[in-house]
Parts: structure tokens; C-alpha cells; sequence
């Protein structure tokens, strides 16, 4: 195939980015055991054990990639079929990273119901569901119901990936610039990221957090939020001792932005606390411009992009998560697994700086260091 | 890995017959166009031009195969795991025999309207549904409530395929045998594979059909018969000039068998017409085997085994049917289409004899013959 860097072309000569593959030649002898008459020993086996299925098929190394398109990139709603070029990416990405095969479900509904009976039909081909570009607030909804229902793992990466890999920088973040725990964290955007990074920095111990939507600062008796927004803030202890500034982050030693382009100037940033650290997320263009943020003063700062220092980037953590939920046969995705995968991955930078705060994603230790940690952590819980 | 001919031993050793992988390696460079920022303008070109979506992703090669589980195999309803090996292996087919993209899909649901809705949801990742495996009546109301609702091809192969296969099997029988259209035909099994077998027969002109299932042969007036036998039975002149014998073939030129193992004995078959054929498909033990048959004075013998001459093999039709389907953008697999398939495959047998009625699976020409055969009824339909 002939090199392009344009990918609408890119992807028109590759007409699909994944390929579906035998993982052995069929000639005559194979395929009477790949398929009829062979294969059906192998299917009374596992109608007679129902267990067995993990051990004679691929299901423990398939995961479904399912969206409804309401939510992908920075584009918003733009549909089932607009949003599979990136499941397709995210198939390649799960396969060459992690060997896991991923299979993108882009379906045609938007109706909640709708979606969790069809993720509960479909799951007896797959070990996990990874969720995917569905928009607030229905995906808290459609994640808590699928988690209940099924067996296997559920894991909903425009929340708790972004969050686990924001953790994971920000241990590191807080490591080069000196700060504990106690830091004051502004958050732009209380969306499916927004809530998903409060919920797992509270449950890491970090939990005077200021957050915001493109209405304002959400408080509690404010109108028209909704009730995740609200079970948010009622964990929060940003109160009295930091008061509300001229902007969201005046006073503030961390700022993370999942929201949008250009909100904040090099003067915002010199309203923050000494050393302040800025994770400006929004995608293509971010919260405010490296080059700007360090202006204002900015100790550690981090962004989207592959072509900044720090790229915050859920690559980071879903392959080597489903490796290690698959390996180890983990059933659900809990907060403790969250903290201890943004743990081994912090870990995984030897020596953190203000520019080296996360792995880049194609450090080859990334994947097998989350399984293991992943492993590790279920073998003491049992 | 090393060989076994043990089924269950060979699929513990596998864990899984397909592989899903990145048809590009993800260095830098195309990850960030296989995935963020680069993925976003093709998303965007897809939201603008729905159509674009067939030529920048991998939709136009990908087939879902869906089954609930409830008539594997010769094993009936044993659920959706356990006919997972089954579907592995077909997508296994699909891929080493077509170069498709196949997805195992098994339902844990048997609910009709659940089925048709789920799969309904899930089409936009998919160039076309194989549904497999599901038993009758259902899958007949859920082939064609699907067909209606998409704008891709749905075919369910325990039907047309069986069907497809039979009727190019017995153009070169028929040929071999010297009959013609005016056969009278017996047809043991009444369920999905007997009925579409009859309706391809009637549309190809033979309509001197008779069908029994395991409660003796349908009539009109039997109690006891569905809607879609009803339907069959009103388009078969088998009457008065073929009076019911001791058995179903009684005078019959024409067996074909979808039901059970030991039916027949080489008595029964002498009271067939002269050069009776006999189509026994009962899997993996037929409803009369080979010798016998033609101790009987068979002239011509098919089975669904790989081990005797003449397999009725639907994998001689499904991969080359669906690499025609896609290739061309059929939306539909009409009766045309069907016929044109089966016409297509007998003609591929250049010499037809009494043990080459079919070509053999291994014959790298059946998929671009069949596919080729349907671009060209496709253009003149045009």
C-alpha cells in the first residue's frame, strides 16, 4: 500500500483498518475439526459445562467495542456509522498493543433500554464490553445496568479511562512539583470524563475539587444539574477555605480541562496556586496552549496531543486493562482496579520530570505492567 | 502449535480459531491517523456522505453471523455458548475461503422480537447478516422482519444455503441421470432446511413435491402444520398421478433427506423410480448410507460428508455468495439470486458424473465463479 498522510485517502485504499483472520490453515483435516463433524464434541462439551466456553473458544480474548455515536471525538452526535472509523482504530489498537481482538458494535439507537438489552444479547461472544463515545448523562445509566446484568467486565473508556490516566499523571505531577493530596483541583467539564476523573480523585483521597460545565461552577443549588452531577459535589470539600475567584481555577493547584479550546489565558494561569499544574485535554486544540500555560507560570503541564510532552492518552490504559481483566477473568471494573492500574502506570516512569509525568504509549512495558498489577491486586483480594 | 486430531484438545490448544488484527502497523506515524486527530476528518466525511462509509471503513467486508443457539449443528438448542465454536469456525471459513471479515454473534435471547431488534441495532457495523443456526418457525419471521427493516443482505443459511447447494447438486444429477424438471421429489424434513430446499426447487419448476416430517407426510389437511408448511404444500402439484406408497419414496426419483440418521433401507429405495437419486444430508449419520443406497439401485448419492463422494456442503456456497453480496452491494438475496448461485456452482463441475455432481470445497474457483456469476445478474437486472 502506497504511503498518504491524508487519511481520508489513508483510509480509503486500507477499506477497513482490522482483518479478520484463521488462526489456522484450513485444508481438509482442519477444517473437519475447525467445523462439522469435529466441532461438534467441542460444542457438547460446553453445553455440558457452560465454563468451558473460556478455555475452547476465543470469548476470553474478545472484547466488544460498542458505541451508539452520540458522543465521538470532539464531533458530538454524529451517528452509528460516522463513529466507525474509530472503533475500527480502536479494534487496531486493542490488537496490535494488547493481542486482544475487538470487534466495533456501532448501533443504530440511542434509546437506553435499547442498548443495554442489546449489549446483554450480544455478551455471551465476548469476555468485556468497552463503551464508547456514548454521551452523558445516559452512559452512567446504560455502564451501572450492564455492569449489574452481565458477568463480565463493562468499562466505559470516555470515563474511566481518561480518569485512570489523569490519576496516573497526576500522581506524578504531584511528585515534581511537591504537592499531597490536599491540592485544590478545577475541573472544566462535567461531563462522562468530567465526573468519571472527580469520582476516582476522591476515591484516591483528593477531594477538593471545584468543577464547572459551560453554564458556570456547579453547585448544589444551582438549577439544571443532573444527578450525577450532584452526587459528585456532594464528595467534594472544596468549600469555604478556597473561595470562588474571578475564574475556575484562581487559587487552584491543579487544573484539568475535558472540555473545550481556549478557555483560559497565561494571566488565568497566574491566578493559580505556585507551581500550578495544567492537564488541558480538549481535543484537537486544548483549554490553553502549552506555550502559554508555562507563561503564566505552570510547573507540569499536559495535554491530548501527541505532539506535546505528556500526552494524556486513554491508550494508555485500555489494552493493558482488558489484557488484564481477560488474563485474570475479572468481572468487574472497580475502584480499586482503576487505582491500581493509574498506580502501575505512574510507576512505569522511572524518574518523572515536568515533561515525563506518563509512559509514552508505545513503551512495551505498559501493557504487560498493568496485567500484571491487575493480577497481582486479584490474587490478594482472594 | 503441535497437531492433534482430537477436537477438544485442539481447541483448548487454540483458544479460539480467529484473529483480529490491524491491517497497518501502528508506529506513530498512522496511529495518529488510524486513530486521533487523523480519524476525525474521515468520521466527519462519513457523517457528511453516509454512502462515503462503504469506501472509508471496512463495513462492505464485514459479516455478522448470528445465531441464538437453538438448532446447532445436529445438536438442537444448546444455547448461545456453546455455538460459539461453530461460529468461530464458519468465520474461519468465511475469512480463509472469501477473505471476509465474519463476527461470531450468539444471542442470549430466543425472543423473536428481541433477535430482530438486536440485530436490527447492530447493522451499521456489519456489510450483511448470515443468521445461523436458529430454529424453525422462528427464523423464518425473523429472516424476513430483517429483511425488510435493513438495506443489506440477511440470509440464513440452515435454509438458503442447504437449499442453494441441493439445487446445484441435483442440475448435474438430473443431467447425469438423464431427468428432467418433471421429478417427483421426496422431501424428509419439514423444518428450515426442507421448506427453503422446496420453495428453490418450485421457483427453479419442480413442483412434483412431497414432504414428510417426523410425524408422516404433510397434507393440507393434517393438523398439525405451521404456517410456512402450509404455504409450501400449496405450491406442490404433487397429486393424483403420485399416489402415497408404504413409504415416502415410494416411486419417488428424487430423495433428499434433512431429518435423521437410518431411515431408509436399500429396499425402500428399490421402490423409488429407475435411477433414483438420492440426496441423504441427515449429519454426521445419514438417513440411509452410501452402499446401501446403491445396493438399492441408487444412481446417484450425496451426503453431507466429507468422508463419501458428492458433500452437500453449504461452505460451497455461503463464502463465495456473500464475497458476490458485498462486492456488488446487493441489498437483498432474492429467489434470482439464489438460482443464479446454484446454476453458477453446478456449472463449475465441468463433467458430471454420478460421483462429481458438486465441485469440491478446496476448488479455488467457487468463490469468484459464484461472485462473478452474481455481478453479471446483478448488471443485467441493472
Amino acid at each position: 500500500m502506497t504511503h498518504t498522510s491524508d487519511p481520508i485517502e489513508f483510509h480509503r485504499r486500507l477499506r477497513g483498518k482490522i482483518t479478520i483472520g484463521s488462526k489456522v490453515p484450513l485444508e481438509a483435516e482442519n477444517l473437519s475439526i475447525v467445523y462439522t463433524p469435529g466441532v461438534g464434541a467441542v460444542s457438547t462439551a460446553i453445553a455440558d459445562d457452560p465454563a468451558k466456553v473460556r478455555e475452547l473458544t476465543g470469548v476470553q480474548n474478545t472484547v466488544a467495542i460498542v458505541t451508539d455515536g452520540t458522543a465521538v471525538l470532539g464531533l458530538g452526535d454524529i451517528g452509528p456509522a460516522a463513529a466507525l472509523p474509530v472503533m475500527e482504530g480502536k479494534a487496531a489498537i486493542f490488537s496490535e498493543f494488547a493481542d486482544i481482538n475487538a470487534v466495533p458494535i456501532c448501533l443504530d439507537t440511542t434509546d437506553t433500554d435499547a442498548i443495554v438489552d442489546t449489549v446483554r444479547y450480544l455478551a455471551p461472544s465476548f469476555g468485556g464490553i468497552n463503551l464508547e463515545d456514548i454521551s452523558a448523562p445516559r452512559c452512567f445509566e446504560i455502564e451501572r445496568r450492564l455492569t449489574e446484568a452481565l458477568d463480565i467486565p463493562v468499562f466505559h473508556d470516555d470515563q474511566h479511562g481518561t480518569a485512570i490516566v489523569v490519576l496516573a499523571g497526576l500522581i506524578n505531577a504531584l511528585a515534581v512539583t511537591g504537592k499531597g493530596a490536599d491540592v485544590r483541583i478545577a475541573i472544566s467539564g462535567a461531563g462522562a470524563a468530567g465526573l468519571a476523573i472527580a469520582h476516582l480523585l476522591v476515591a484516591y483521597g483528593m477531594t477538593r475539587i471545584r468543577i464547572s460545565d459551560s453554564k458556570g461552577v456547579l453547585t448544589l443549588t444551582r438549577e439544571n444539574i443532573n444527578a450525577s452531577q450532584r452526587e459528585v459535589l456532594a464528595l467534594s470539600t472544596a468549600g469555604d477555605d478556597w473561595p470562588l475567584g474571578e475564574t475556575l481555577i484562581d487559587g487552584a493547584d491543579v487544573f484539568i480541562g475535558v472540555s473545550k479550546a481556549g478557555l483560559f489565558t497565561a494571566g488565568d494561569i497566574r491566578g493559580m496556586a505556585t507551581d500550578p499544574i495544567v492537564f488541558a485535554l480538549a481535543n484537537p486544540v486544548p483549554e490553553i496552549m502549552p506555550d502559554e500555560a508555562r507563561a503564566g507560570g505552570a510547573a507540569v503541564v499536559a495535554t491530548g496531543r501527541s505532539d506535546f510532552p505528556n500526552q494524556i492518552n486513554n491508550a494508555l490504559v485500555f489494552p493493558g486493562l482488558f489484557r488484564g481483566l481477560l488474563d485474570h477473568g475479572v468481572p468487574q471494573v472497580t475502584t480499586a482496579i482503576k487505582i491500581t492500574v493509574a498506580e502501575a502506570l505512574a510507576a512505569l516512569v522511572d524518574d518523572p520530570c515536568p515533561e515525563c509525568i506518563v509512559p509514552s504509549i508505545f513503551d512495551p512495558r505498559i501493557v504487560p505492567g498493568i496485567a500484571r498489577a491487575i493480577g497481582a491486586a486479584e490474587g490478594e483480594r482472594c
